[in-house]
């Protein structure tokens, strides 16, 4: 069956187990990213609209067209507490396609954040509202509600399939999709990650180098470095 | 006659009505945009050089030639009272056309604040003095005061057309134009869509659905949305 | 000899005179750059992680590969005191090429901060630790270690030629390139610059013009600028 | 499972059915996107290395990292005749790729032409081979054999997602993806399309309007349209 | 008034003198725009979709939305023999906005070629038919036809503002905008620089120096250029 | 010294072998970049006025400000037969900074061709003169004659380093920077590359894989790759 089925909403989404989810809720992109083999991360042209935006929550997919919010309507009504709306558009736009009054809807419907491959507006009352907002742009430009698109099917976001239902990670460093069936598989990994890390911190912090802590020396010489004074 | 004259200084601009410029600078620059039927404004690369820098006041407008920023020094003598300086280029550059010298130049003129389609520098200094700068670079590098550019002509700055005396109003969510024989009829347009705003907002927060409150579900159904379970 | 040796790694490195390097950490990037004849500024599209960063020390060159960070672990080894990494990409690449573990090892070892033709990671991190670092982009992307590349060889990096022992300075405005011989000169016409620059400021700020103060009437007057009522 | 495993070369991929491809070959990119409702285009950063340059075929996907081509000869062992070797990249990366030993292989395994969201280079070669390849980029940079990514897993490229064994259609207008349940479907509606289209051409060549020949007229006034002498 | 007032089509528009567009349909774009003080010229991203294309005739504008083509039918109507559409969009968009089918009707109604900061698809055609088009991208993505624009209202396409009737001059140097009133002048001023050029090409060709002919060497020894031997 | 010093043409410059460019410009920028070890290769942005263009040539080098082109007329006097023109410039620009008549003026001097970090302009008098040019934009926007740059100094031109005398291989692929001293070896590694490729080239079309002709059967394995039905 095709991918982005137009004119659809699906309902009966199968969401990320809550328990894998809020474990990943603890766990920085860079980590999570890492710990699933480097695959699922939107491509870093996604920013967060404020210093320290923090999204965790589960996929509400939305494909919209250039210029046009219509389905961003729709989805509001396919919320469920602790999901985040990841919104594709069919082209590169970056109109503005959500303000302020929406993510009142949003949040009133569960909504913990939005994920948009194209513009939002409204950003000092976004940021005075603390909703996080990821995006490819920043445009007062408003949009008309006029085509249908769809909502809860799989989407192309920002370079990322997201399927709905899969967990949604967003921090400074970008954003990443964790797909459902493998959230505590990714959360244990990214965990086990993150323990490794504090020992090497220490280490490092007092001076040894990751060339002997990784190892590294022999490796390098075999490569054919050379040191030349 | 042509648009943008070089060598000329034009005197005797006609400023938008006070009045206006003051309603309009209570209002947001995404309702504004809204409310005159979505022209006028800026390409989103304009961005402040602060999270938060707001400008409304009337435009004083320069055309610059590309590293060179002889006319900034024109137009400070031009400019009256409540002046927000509009620097566009003849051709696209990043060089820091602008720093906090001649800022403070403008201030002591009477200049709120500059939009510029160009880069400016000393952001440290400026954000410092709460100078609002919205621009397409940040970059050290100077310019040289070599080659006429005008003052006061009509300009198109990022992808609008800004005539002296216009109002220019300008915050987190871009940069728009509103014509001088506009602007209180703009004003109007979007002190009446904020009011009507305010009650959407309690309603949204309340949980009500967009889709209820402005009556779309059966535009949505006789365009062929359609809901599977 | 070609420019950009690969698989080495050059000791006894001459870094720029303390003396000078300290004065030049008290003078902004326009100032220094526009003092050197407005050579020696990389890319505007290397922006600092937080606002305010600033950085001035000594440079630690690196050319990495894109998607490849092992010569980091590399140049740790080599830092002294009041050095900073300036890293090339031999193409281009938004990959998180450095984290917060790095950055910790870098600081242990004497680094002041990173300067990097590619993409970082770990940015809520680095700015609590307050290391310093510019970049082209912010990415969750890690990378591997397979390729060698080279340590303190001379690098180009965001279009700027970087020796190592040159005086690297950044701040909000850009970063700008010193070289090793010529730091105590810059300094010296930087500084000259800034004590002209503050007399100026005063004139400016009590509304004398720059048309008068840089006497440029006459000039633009031979140029065929017209006033017109 | 997640969507890119890594490390993986998938075997046994159901191709489209040969006849749909076949019916597919002979019509034009912007016909069957339209057909199939707008959907399945990459991005239009896509462009063809030489004008004219055409492809139609199965997709044999590949997943590649920044700046290393490994699995570009892994694929070609897993070519079928008639098969496009669609390569996605984990990160942006303008590299050169493929060259033309490379296409020289693909084509004596059956490999038709190369749709790559990275770089390519013998690009006079490949044109001299008139072999087809629809690239983000054109680059002389060589890449190294040194990660493992994976082979005929799905594959995000250029902002579409790609199924091993879907139909891969390119030409001047762009790269557009069928899924191979979809071909023959796809196939028809375009037909149908451009059936229909010759009607038009012979009616709006004779001067007839779109105005009056789509009924456009009731729909424009309706919505507000004035005409002003 | 405002600049671009939606939902309007002007007719009466009185258009350039068509001796003097004759003219400038013999002169090139950067003689043109040098001849008139180097203003008038679109963004250089604006592009002929294939080598040597060429226009010059009478601006019939269009305001478009993103992703929306309605207006291209509305201009149709309104075209004289000798115009070219010049369309601008309300936001970046690089959707098809315009194809073959489009392209006949155009010519059939005395159009000469399209001018449009927005894409074009249909590019194997348009080229056979030769009917030049010059535009920001080429993408197969269609366009709905649901919200109104306008025709020949003033637009600001690709960066410079356009009145319709303005003389539009495009090859492959770029797209130049003649203001209607200004055609002759501009012509005259560009054939005298054409005919002053033929006499500097002769000498340039027999190895005399623009150092020479210009007499540049005084202006350079007092600016300070020095030889080094 | 400082690297890009103002205001200065060099003289004297030792140009590289002419045997070694004679035996350069019979191989591809793809192999000679290759067989230097990736290094000295121009960003790709840099790309040829009309398909085939091929340079081969001693480097002229010219330091240019945005919008200015008066050292072009400098540098014209300073070529010796089998130079090529290669311009940087001190902030990015995409201005048109040399046409035919510099064109001409820098062939009847020996100059075979221009690399310029910049736009360039009257390409379809370029093309029929076949004067192959490498460059970042093509903009019919002049230039004025009013700062000094300098020449035969070394410059830092789209990311690469260049050094008067450097030789400088462009075609399809991009541009190459092959250091003076070391022309003879690159030439002699990569007629030794491409020796070497002839044979490869015959296997592969023959239907052998890369994967046994560069025995990458075992590696592959090593690092885990697996084969799934």
């Amino acid at each position: 069956m095709s991918l982005n089925q137009l004119g659809i909403v699906k309902r009966g989404v199968v969401r990320a187990d809550p328990a894998a989810v809020e474990r990943l809720s603890r766990l920085g992109v860079a980590t999570i990213h890492e710990a699933m083999g480097r695959v699922g991360l939107m491509k870093p042209y996604m920013r967060p609209i404020y210093p320290g935006a923090h999204l965790c929550g589960t996929a509400a997919t939305v494909l919209l067209h250039p210029g046009d919010n219509w389905m961003l309507h729709v989805v509001a009504e396919e919320l469920r507490d602790g999901d985040v709306i990841v919104a594709a558009c069919s082209a590169d736009s970056d109109d503005g396609f959500c303000g302020e009054l929406l993510a009142t809807s949003f949040r009133a419907r569960g909504g913990l954040g939005l994920v948009i491959d194209g513009g939002v507006r409204d950003v000092k009352d976004l940021t005075a509202m603390q909703f996080p907002v990821f995006a490819r742009a920043i445009s007062a430009k408003g949009t008309v509600k006029s085509t249908l698109g769809s909502v809860n099917v799989p989407v192309v976001c920002a370079g990322a399939l997201v399927h709905p239902g899969d967990v949604i990670v967003a921090d400074d460093d970008g954003v990443v999709v964790v797909p459902a069936a493998s959230a505590a598989q990714a959360a244990e990994a990214s965990e086990a990650r993150e323990a490794n890390e504090a020992g090497k911190r220490t280490r490092l912090a007092a001076g040894e180098l990751g060339l002997d802590m990784y190892r590294m020396r022999e490796a390098l010489e075999k490569a054919g470095l050379k040191y030349i004074d």
